[in-house]
């Protein structure tokens, strides 16, 4: 789970089109329009982005859309909050430490 | 700078290394000892994390220790919170604009 979603991160066009999915559902065609990319390697992007879980593909009509799933967001973006946490309670506590040595 | 972080933070063993530095600065052998890994493969993994700029490298005497780099970390975190944050905002107006819509 956490490799493929930091995996999917790991690419400018994967996160330009998490960046454009902020801004609402949009269609594969709307996703590809601000890349220089062709259409067979968009596809492949939003399979990454899918099979991360970051977005949520879905067919209205004849269009297929996506949109973002702020829960693989979530689980990433907590990893990572965890890990710093208890990095700047670890320095805290050091911080600490030698103020006590230092008679502070 | 996002590209290498988050392809840094997309392998387990990297992720338990990082995992492993929270708790303090680590020499090469402490960050293998868990690991099930040649020293070549640890020495790859740590010039990854290196190259991100998720992990410091310094020499003391005849060690070579690792520590987190917190900047790094605090990098990848904000990309995704701002990201989950625009995409909640716009959820919430459109919340409200369905609720507009029933009259509620």
């Amino acid at each position: 789970m956490l490799d493929s979603i930091f995996r999917a991160l790991a690419d400018p066009a994967r996160r330009q089109m998490v960046e454009r999915l902020t801004r609402g559902a949009a269609s594969v065609s709307e996703l590809a329009a601000p890349l220089s990319m062709s259409l067979p390697g968009v596809m492949q992007h939003l399979k990454v982005l899918d099979d991360a879980g970051l977005t949520i593909s879905e067919k209205r009509g004849r269009v297929r859309w996506r949109r973002l799933n702020a829960d693989a967001m979530a689980t990433a973006e907590s990893w990572i909050a965890e890990r710093r946490r208890l990095w700047n309670t670890r320095l805290d506590a050091l911080e600490r430490h030698l103020k006590a040595d230092n008679g502070d």
